[in-house]
Protein backbone atom coordinates (compact mmCIF):
# COMPACT_ATOMS: atom_id res chain seq x y z
CA UNK A 1 0.00 0.00 0.00
CA UNK A 2 1.37 3.71 -0.53
CA UNK A 3 1.38 5.57 1.88
CA UNK A 4 -1.51 8.31 1.40
CA UNK A 5 0.50 10.90 3.56
CA UNK A 6 -2.18 12.07 5.96
CA UNK A 7 -5.74 11.46 3.93
CA UNK A 8 -8.84 11.60 5.41
CA UNK A 9 -12.09 11.79 3.48
CA UNK A 10 -15.19 13.37 5.29
CA UNK A 11 -18.51 11.11 3.97
CA UNK A 12 -21.64 9.44 4.37
CA UNK A 13 -22.36 5.65 3.41
CA UNK A 14 -25.38 6.22 0.68
CA UNK A 15 -23.68 8.51 -1.22
CA UNK A 16 -22.30 7.91 -4.72
CA UNK A 17 -19.84 10.70 -4.97
CA UNK A 18 -18.26 9.44 -2.18
CA UNK A 19 -18.30 5.64 -2.76
CA UNK A 20 -16.53 7.15 -6.16
CA UNK A 21 -13.52 9.10 -4.32
CA UNK A 22 -13.45 6.14 -1.93
CA UNK A 23 -12.55 3.78 -5.60
CA UNK A 24 -9.95 6.24 -7.30
CA UNK A 25 -8.10 5.76 -3.18
CA UNK A 26 -8.11 1.72 -3.31
CA UNK A 27 -6.98 1.70 -6.84
CA UNK A 28 -4.41 3.66 -5.69
CA UNK A 29 -3.85 1.97 -2.90
CA UNK A 30 -3.74 4.84 -0.99
CA UNK A 31 -4.36 4.78 3.30
CA UNK A 32 -6.77 7.13 4.57
CA UNK A 33 -9.50 7.70 7.68
CA UNK A 34 -12.83 7.51 6.99
CA UNK A 35 -15.01 9.96 9.12
CA UNK A 36 -18.93 9.36 8.69
CA UNK A 37 -20.82 12.15 8.96
CA UNK A 38 -24.17 12.70 10.48
CA UNK A 39 -26.24 14.75 8.10
CA UNK A 40 -28.63 16.05 10.03
CA UNK A 41 -25.85 17.11 12.48
CA UNK A 42 -22.93 18.26 10.70
CA UNK A 43 -19.73 18.05 11.97
CA UNK A 44 -18.07 21.24 12.93
CA UNK A 45 -15.02 20.54 10.85
CA UNK A 46 -16.98 19.45 7.69
CA UNK A 47 -18.71 23.01 7.94
CA UNK A 48 -15.00 24.13 8.42
CA UNK A 49 -13.20 22.75 5.32
CA UNK A 50 -16.48 22.83 3.16
CA UNK A 51 -18.04 26.15 4.05
CA UNK A 52 -19.44 27.08 0.67
CA UNK A 53 -21.33 23.71 -0.01
CA UNK A 54 -21.39 21.97 3.54
CA UNK A 55 -21.50 18.52 2.05
CA UNK A 56 -19.75 15.29 2.09
CA UNK A 57 -17.51 14.09 0.39
CA UNK A 58 -14.68 16.41 1.60
CA UNK A 59 -10.85 14.81 1.15
CA UNK A 60 -8.39 16.13 3.87
CA UNK A 61 -4.66 16.10 2.23
CA UNK A 62 -1.81 17.05 4.82
CA UNK A 63 -4.68 18.91 6.57
CA UNK A 64 -5.34 20.70 2.99
CA UNK A 65 -9.48 20.45 2.10
CA UNK A 66 -10.60 19.08 -1.28
CA UNK A 67 -13.96 19.53 -2.55
CA UNK A 68 -15.96 17.95 -5.11
CA UNK A 69 -15.90 14.78 -5.89
CA UNK A 70 -14.21 14.78 -9.14
CA UNK A 71 -11.83 17.28 -8.46
CA UNK A 72 -10.71 15.07 -5.59
CA UNK A 73 -9.92 12.42 -8.64
CA UNK A 74 -8.02 14.51 -10.60
CA UNK A 75 -6.33 15.56 -7.93
CA UNK A 76 -5.71 11.94 -6.62
CA UNK A 77 -4.54 10.81 -9.71
CA UNK A 78 -2.36 14.21 -10.21
CA UNK A 79 -0.74 13.74 -6.60
CA UNK A 80 -0.39 9.50 -6.77
CA UNK A 81 0.84 8.90 -10.49
CA UNK A 82 0.98 5.30 -10.51
CA UNK A 83 -2.06 3.20 -11.52
CA UNK A 84 -3.45 5.96 -14.04
CA UNK A 85 -7.35 6.69 -13.61
CA UNK A 86 -7.17 9.82 -16.51
CA UNK A 87 -5.93 8.79 -19.88
CA UNK A 88 -2.52 9.84 -20.77
CA UNK A 89 -3.52 11.57 -24.32
CA UNK A 90 -5.00 14.63 -24.00
CA UNK A 91 -7.58 14.45 -26.59
CA UNK A 92 -8.48 10.77 -24.52
CA UNK A 93 -8.78 12.97 -21.45
CA UNK A 94 -11.21 15.29 -23.10
CA UNK A 95 -13.15 12.46 -24.05
CA UNK A 96 -13.24 11.21 -19.74
CA UNK A 97 -13.68 14.84 -19.11
CA UNK A 98 -16.64 14.94 -20.98
CA UNK A 99 -18.92 12.29 -19.46
CA UNK A 100 -17.61 13.81 -15.94
CA UNK A 101 -19.73 16.46 -16.78
CA UNK A 102 -22.69 14.18 -18.52
CA UNK A 103 -22.53 12.39 -15.30
CA UNK A 104 -23.00 15.58 -12.75
CA UNK A 105 -25.23 17.37 -15.53
CA UNK A 106 -27.69 15.58 -17.48
CA UNK A 107 -27.59 11.78 -15.57
CA UNK A 108 -28.27 13.24 -12.36
CA UNK A 109 -30.41 15.59 -12.66
CA UNK A 110 -32.82 12.85 -15.03
CA UNK A 111 -32.40 10.24 -12.09
CA UNK A 112 -33.26 13.22 -9.80
CA UNK A 113 -36.61 13.73 -11.87
CA UNK A 114 -37.65 10.83 -11.79
CA UNK A 115 -37.13 10.39 -8.19
CA UNK A 116 -38.87 13.12 -7.02
CA UNK A 117 -41.77 13.60 -9.29
CA UNK A 118 -45.46 11.86 -9.82
CA UNK A 119 -47.66 11.32 -12.49
CA UNK A 120 -46.86 13.03 -16.10
CA UNK A 121 -44.24 14.80 -14.95
CA UNK A 122 -42.10 11.44 -13.68
CA UNK A 123 -43.45 9.53 -17.24
CA UNK A 124 -41.56 12.56 -18.92
CA UNK A 125 -38.67 12.29 -17.06
CA UNK A 126 -38.45 8.51 -17.18
CA UNK A 127 -38.54 8.93 -21.05
CA UNK A 128 -35.18 11.59 -20.43
CA UNK A 129 -33.41 9.02 -18.49
CA UNK A 130 -33.99 6.56 -21.50
CA UNK A 131 -32.45 9.08 -23.86
CA UNK A 132 -29.51 9.12 -21.32
CA UNK A 133 -29.04 5.54 -21.23
CA UNK A 134 -29.55 5.14 -24.87
CA UNK A 135 -26.42 7.67 -25.25
CA UNK A 136 -24.13 5.36 -22.78
CA UNK A 137 -25.48 2.29 -24.07
CA UNK A 138 -24.16 3.57 -27.87
CA UNK A 139 -21.22 4.80 -26.50
CA UNK A 140 -20.18 1.75 -24.68
CA UNK A 141 -20.90 -0.52 -27.89
CA UNK A 142 -17.97 -3.36 -28.60
CA UNK A 143 -16.39 -2.37 -24.96
CA UNK A 144 -15.95 -3.60 -22.20
CA UNK A 145 -15.42 -0.56 -19.93
CA UNK A 146 -15.49 3.36 -21.29
CA UNK A 147 -12.19 3.35 -21.20
CA UNK A 148 -11.38 -0.18 -23.26
CA UNK A 149 -10.56 -3.09 -21.47
CA UNK A 150 -10.01 -1.38 -17.66
CA UNK A 151 -11.58 0.65 -15.79
CA UNK A 152 -10.59 4.75 -15.70
CA UNK A 153 -11.98 7.75 -15.08
CA UNK A 154 -15.41 7.51 -17.17
CA UNK A 155 -16.25 4.02 -15.16
CA UNK A 156 -15.47 5.97 -11.96
CA UNK A 157 -17.52 9.01 -12.51
CA UNK A 158 -20.52 6.95 -14.02
CA UNK A 159 -19.91 4.07 -11.71
CA UNK A 160 -22.47 5.02 -9.71
CA UNK A 161 -25.71 4.29 -12.44
CA UNK A 162 -24.52 0.61 -12.46
CA UNK A 163 -25.41 0.27 -8.35
CA UNK A 164 -27.75 3.56 -7.85
CA UNK A 165 -29.84 3.03 -10.88
CA UNK A 166 -31.17 -0.19 -10.28
CA UNK A 167 -31.84 1.46 -6.40
CA UNK A 168 -33.37 4.32 -7.72
CA UNK A 169 -36.17 1.87 -9.89
CA UNK A 170 -36.67 0.16 -7.15
CA UNK A 171 -37.75 2.97 -5.04
CA UNK A 172 -39.30 5.09 -7.39
CA UNK A 173 -41.24 2.00 -9.13
CA UNK A 174 -40.25 2.19 -12.84
CA UNK A 175 -38.06 0.46 -15.22
CA UNK A 176 -35.38 2.34 -17.68
CA UNK A 177 -32.85 -0.60 -17.43
CA UNK A 178 -33.20 -3.39 -20.18
CA UNK A 179 -30.50 -5.35 -21.01
CA UNK A 180 -32.50 -5.89 -24.31
CA UNK A 181 -32.76 -2.49 -25.25
CA UNK A 182 -29.78 -1.34 -24.17
CA UNK A 183 -27.61 -4.59 -24.19
CA UNK A 184 -23.85 -2.48 -23.75
CA UNK A 185 -25.07 -0.44 -21.12
CA UNK A 186 -26.20 -4.37 -19.29
CA UNK A 187 -23.45 -5.69 -20.01
CA UNK A 188 -20.84 -2.72 -18.43
CA UNK A 189 -23.01 -2.49 -15.53
CA UNK A 190 -22.55 -5.73 -14.69
CA UNK A 191 -18.05 -5.66 -15.60
CA UNK A 192 -18.13 -2.60 -13.35
CA UNK A 193 -19.95 -4.40 -10.47
CA UNK A 194 -17.53 -7.16 -10.73
CA UNK A 195 -14.51 -5.11 -10.60
CA UNK A 196 -12.98 -6.14 -7.18
CA UNK A 197 -11.88 -2.50 -5.91
CA UNK A 198 -16.03 -1.30 -6.95
CA UNK A 199 -17.70 -5.02 -5.87
CA UNK A 200 -15.61 -4.41 -2.32
CA UNK A 201 -16.77 -0.64 -1.82
CA UNK A 202 -20.50 -0.41 -2.39
CA UNK A 203 -23.44 -0.09 0.37
CA UNK A 204 -25.18 -3.00 1.36
CA UNK A 205 -28.57 -3.49 -0.73
CA UNK A 206 -31.17 -3.33 1.25
CA UNK A 207 -30.02 -0.31 3.36
CA UNK A 208 -29.33 1.66 0.65
CA UNK A 209 -33.12 0.70 -1.09
CA UNK A 210 -34.11 2.02 2.72
CA UNK A 211 -32.07 4.79 2.58
CA UNK A 212 -34.00 6.18 -0.31
CA UNK A 213 -37.04 5.37 -0.03
CA UNK A 214 -37.13 7.09 3.17
CA UNK A 215 -35.08 10.27 1.29
CA UNK A 216 -37.77 9.96 -1.60
CA UNK A 217 -41.06 10.38 1.15
CA UNK A 218 -39.50 13.14 2.97
CA UNK A 219 -38.73 15.03 -0.49
CA UNK A 220 -42.34 14.11 -2.13
CA UNK A 221 -43.87 15.40 1.30
CA UNK A 222 -42.14 18.72 1.58
CA UNK B 1 1.54 33.44 -32.87
CA UNK B 2 1.93 29.79 -32.14
CA UNK B 3 0.20 27.84 -35.08
CA UNK B 4 -2.72 25.92 -33.87
CA UNK B 5 -2.22 22.84 -36.77
CA UNK B 6 -5.71 22.76 -37.71
CA UNK B 7 -7.88 24.71 -34.96
CA UNK B 8 -11.40 25.31 -35.58
CA UNK B 9 -14.17 26.74 -33.18
CA UNK B 10 -17.99 26.65 -33.94
CA UNK B 11 -19.53 29.18 -32.24
CA UNK B 12 -22.22 31.72 -31.66
CA UNK B 13 -21.60 35.37 -30.87
CA UNK B 14 -23.96 35.76 -27.87
CA UNK B 15 -22.18 32.72 -26.22
CA UNK B 16 -20.44 33.41 -22.93
CA UNK B 17 -19.30 29.46 -23.26
CA UNK B 18 -18.19 30.17 -26.20
CA UNK B 19 -16.08 33.21 -25.27
CA UNK B 20 -14.67 31.75 -22.59
CA UNK B 21 -12.72 29.16 -25.12
CA UNK B 22 -11.66 31.88 -27.19
CA UNK B 23 -10.24 33.63 -24.35
CA UNK B 24 -7.82 30.76 -23.70
CA UNK B 25 -7.34 30.65 -27.48
CA UNK B 26 -6.39 34.00 -27.39
CA UNK B 27 -3.75 33.92 -24.43
CA UNK B 28 -1.83 30.97 -25.77
CA UNK B 29 -1.82 32.82 -29.55
CA UNK B 30 -3.02 30.03 -31.16
CA UNK B 31 -4.49 30.94 -34.69
CA UNK B 32 -8.09 29.46 -35.01
CA UNK B 33 -10.68 29.63 -37.88
CA UNK B 34 -14.41 30.69 -35.59
CA UNK B 35 -16.99 29.31 -37.86
CA UNK B 36 -20.58 30.70 -36.65
CA UNK B 37 -23.55 29.32 -35.83
CA UNK B 38 -27.51 29.79 -36.61
CA UNK B 39 -28.89 28.04 -33.67
CA UNK B 40 -32.12 27.86 -35.20
CA UNK B 41 -30.77 25.94 -38.15
CA UNK B 42 -27.70 24.49 -37.11
CA UNK B 43 -24.94 23.09 -39.76
CA UNK B 44 -24.78 19.51 -40.53
CA UNK B 45 -21.00 19.95 -39.00
CA UNK B 46 -22.19 21.02 -35.67
CA UNK B 47 -24.64 17.77 -35.46
CA UNK B 48 -22.02 15.94 -36.56
CA UNK B 49 -19.32 16.76 -34.39
CA UNK B 50 -21.45 17.48 -31.45
CA UNK B 51 -24.23 14.44 -31.70
CA UNK B 52 -24.74 14.58 -27.82
CA UNK B 53 -25.48 18.04 -26.97
CA UNK B 54 -25.72 19.80 -30.49
CA UNK B 55 -24.95 22.75 -28.78
CA UNK B 56 -21.82 25.23 -29.52
CA UNK B 57 -19.06 25.45 -28.59
CA UNK B 58 -17.03 22.98 -30.72
CA UNK B 59 -13.10 22.89 -30.87
CA UNK B 60 -12.18 20.77 -33.30
CA UNK B 61 -8.32 20.46 -33.52
CA UNK B 62 -6.84 18.29 -36.61
CA UNK B 63 -10.12 16.64 -37.24
CA UNK B 64 -10.99 15.69 -33.98
CA UNK B 65 -14.07 17.35 -31.76
CA UNK B 66 -14.29 18.70 -28.14
CA UNK B 67 -17.29 19.12 -26.30
CA UNK B 68 -18.21 20.97 -23.59
CA UNK B 69 -16.03 24.62 -23.34
CA UNK B 70 -14.23 23.73 -19.61
CA UNK B 71 -13.16 20.37 -20.59
CA UNK B 72 -11.52 22.43 -23.93
CA UNK B 73 -9.70 24.87 -21.88
CA UNK B 74 -8.26 22.11 -19.85
CA UNK B 75 -7.07 20.58 -23.53
CA UNK B 76 -5.71 23.96 -24.62
CA UNK B 77 -3.76 24.05 -21.57
CA UNK B 78 -2.28 20.60 -22.15
CA UNK B 79 -1.65 20.88 -26.01
CA UNK B 80 0.24 24.15 -25.73
CA UNK B 81 1.37 24.42 -22.49
CA UNK B 82 3.13 28.25 -22.73
CA UNK B 83 0.99 30.85 -21.28
CA UNK B 84 -0.45 28.49 -18.69
CA UNK B 85 -3.77 29.08 -17.52
CA UNK B 86 -4.03 26.22 -14.88
CA UNK B 87 -1.50 26.40 -11.72
CA UNK B 88 0.76 23.95 -11.62
CA UNK B 89 0.56 23.15 -8.30
CA UNK B 90 -1.61 20.21 -7.88
CA UNK B 91 -3.51 21.58 -4.82
CA UNK B 92 -4.24 25.25 -6.41
CA UNK B 93 -5.15 23.38 -9.19
CA UNK B 94 -8.15 21.59 -7.56
CA UNK B 95 -9.45 25.41 -5.85
CA UNK B 96 -9.65 26.26 -9.85
CA UNK B 97 -11.75 23.50 -11.11
CA UNK B 98 -13.88 24.07 -7.72
CA UNK B 99 -14.51 27.02 -9.12
CA UNK B 100 -15.39 25.50 -12.84
CA UNK B 101 -17.52 23.78 -11.16
CA UNK B 102 -19.50 26.31 -9.18
CA UNK B 103 -19.91 28.42 -12.10
CA UNK B 104 -21.57 25.61 -14.15
CA UNK B 105 -23.33 24.38 -11.14
CA UNK B 106 -24.90 26.97 -8.82
CA UNK B 107 -23.75 30.53 -10.73
CA UNK B 108 -25.25 29.74 -13.42
CA UNK B 109 -28.24 28.15 -12.24
CA UNK B 110 -29.47 31.30 -10.27
CA UNK B 111 -28.50 33.80 -13.18
CA UNK B 112 -31.04 31.32 -15.48
CA UNK B 113 -33.50 31.62 -12.69
CA UNK B 114 -33.40 34.87 -12.08
CA UNK B 115 -33.81 35.76 -16.04
CA UNK B 116 -36.71 33.06 -16.20
CA UNK B 117 -39.09 33.81 -13.57
CA UNK B 118 -41.31 36.32 -12.26
CA UNK B 119 -43.15 37.25 -9.07
CA UNK B 120 -41.70 35.80 -5.62
CA UNK B 121 -40.22 32.99 -7.44
CA UNK B 122 -37.78 35.89 -9.37
CA UNK B 123 -37.29 37.46 -5.70
CA UNK B 124 -36.17 33.99 -3.84
CA UNK B 125 -33.63 34.02 -7.29
CA UNK B 126 -32.45 37.02 -6.49
CA UNK B 127 -31.47 36.67 -2.95
CA UNK B 128 -30.13 32.74 -3.99
CA UNK B 129 -27.89 34.70 -6.61
CA UNK B 130 -26.85 37.03 -3.76
CA UNK B 131 -25.70 34.65 -1.99
CA UNK B 132 -23.56 33.17 -4.74
CA UNK B 133 -22.19 36.53 -5.05
CA UNK B 134 -21.08 37.07 -1.35
CA UNK B 135 -19.08 33.59 -1.82
CA UNK B 136 -17.24 35.34 -4.57
CA UNK B 137 -16.89 38.56 -3.09
CA UNK B 138 -15.33 36.35 0.19
CA UNK B 139 -12.99 34.32 -2.21
CA UNK B 140 -11.37 37.39 -3.90
CA UNK B 141 -10.68 39.58 -0.47
CA UNK B 142 -7.54 41.19 -1.39
CA UNK B 143 -6.96 39.84 -4.56
CA UNK B 144 -7.19 41.51 -8.10
CA UNK B 145 -7.56 38.08 -9.85
CA UNK B 146 -8.73 34.66 -8.75
CA UNK B 147 -5.80 33.35 -9.18
CA UNK B 148 -3.72 36.21 -7.48
CA UNK B 149 -1.88 39.24 -10.10
CA UNK B 150 -2.73 37.28 -13.64
CA UNK B 151 -5.94 35.97 -14.56
CA UNK B 152 -6.22 32.00 -14.76
CA UNK B 153 -8.39 29.56 -14.93
CA UNK B 154 -11.00 30.15 -12.56
CA UNK B 155 -10.89 34.11 -13.85
CA UNK B 156 -12.07 32.57 -17.52
CA UNK B 157 -14.61 30.25 -16.51
CA UNK B 158 -16.37 32.76 -14.12
CA UNK B 159 -15.28 35.87 -16.33
CA UNK B 160 -18.71 35.45 -18.29
CA UNK B 161 -20.63 36.85 -14.91
CA UNK B 162 -18.22 39.90 -15.38
CA UNK B 163 -20.23 41.14 -18.54
CA UNK B 164 -23.16 38.71 -18.93
CA UNK B 165 -24.23 39.55 -15.36
CA UNK B 166 -25.02 43.48 -15.54
CA UNK B 167 -26.37 42.25 -18.60
CA UNK B 168 -28.86 39.93 -17.33
CA UNK B 169 -29.75 42.95 -14.58
CA UNK B 170 -30.65 44.89 -17.77
CA UNK B 171 -32.70 42.48 -19.06
CA UNK B 172 -34.36 40.94 -16.31
CA UNK B 173 -34.71 44.30 -14.19
CA UNK B 174 -33.06 43.57 -11.12
CA UNK B 175 -29.98 44.72 -9.23
CA UNK B 176 -27.70 42.28 -7.76
CA UNK B 177 -24.18 44.19 -8.11
CA UNK B 178 -23.48 46.54 -5.35
CA UNK B 179 -19.93 47.81 -4.76
CA UNK B 180 -20.31 48.71 -1.18
CA UNK B 181 -22.19 45.45 -0.59
CA UNK B 182 -19.49 43.44 -2.52
CA UNK B 183 -16.87 46.01 -3.53
CA UNK B 184 -14.08 42.55 -4.13
CA UNK B 185 -16.70 41.10 -6.65
CA UNK B 186 -17.07 44.80 -8.64
CA UNK B 187 -13.09 45.65 -8.78
CA UNK B 188 -12.66 42.22 -9.91
CA UNK B 189 -15.42 42.62 -12.21
CA UNK B 190 -13.64 46.08 -13.21
CA UNK B 191 -9.84 44.30 -13.44
CA UNK B 192 -11.34 41.49 -15.80
CA UNK B 193 -12.70 43.26 -18.06
CA UNK B 194 -9.48 45.50 -18.57
CA UNK B 195 -7.63 42.67 -19.24
CA UNK B 196 -6.60 43.65 -22.80
CA UNK B 197 -7.42 39.88 -24.11
CA UNK B 198 -10.59 40.13 -22.38
CA UNK B 199 -11.69 43.60 -23.89
CA UNK B 200 -10.70 42.98 -26.85
CA UNK B 201 -12.84 39.20 -27.39
CA UNK B 202 -16.48 40.52 -25.78
CA UNK B 203 -19.48 40.81 -27.59
CA UNK B 204 -20.96 44.59 -28.35
CA UNK B 205 -23.12 45.49 -24.83
CA UNK B 206 -26.33 46.73 -26.53
CA UNK B 207 -26.70 43.71 -29.08
CA UNK B 208 -26.28 41.48 -26.46
CA UNK B 209 -28.85 42.97 -24.51
CA UNK B 210 -31.37 43.12 -27.36
CA UNK B 211 -30.65 39.59 -27.96
CA UNK B 212 -30.90 38.28 -24.22
CA UNK B 213 -34.29 40.28 -24.21
CA UNK B 214 -35.69 38.81 -27.06
CA UNK B 215 -34.36 35.30 -25.39
CA UNK B 216 -36.15 35.89 -22.28
CA UNK B 217 -39.01 37.27 -23.65
CA UNK B 218 -39.22 33.68 -25.48
CA UNK B 219 -38.80 32.00 -22.99
CA UNK B 220 -40.86 33.34 -19.81
CA UNK B 221 -43.68 32.99 -23.46
CA UNK B 222 -43.14 29.63 -23.55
Amino acid sequence: MASGGEVKLFGMWASPAVRRVEWALKIKGIEYEYIEEDLSNKSTSLLEYNPINKQVPVLLHKGKPIVESLVMIEYIDEVWNHNPILPEDPYERTKARFWATYSEGKCRDAVGKVYFTEGEEKENAIKYLEDIVRVLDEELKGKRFFGGENIGFSDLVLGWMAFWLPVAEEVASFEVLDSEKFPWFASWTDNFLQVPVIKENLPPRDKTVEFFQNYRQQRLAA
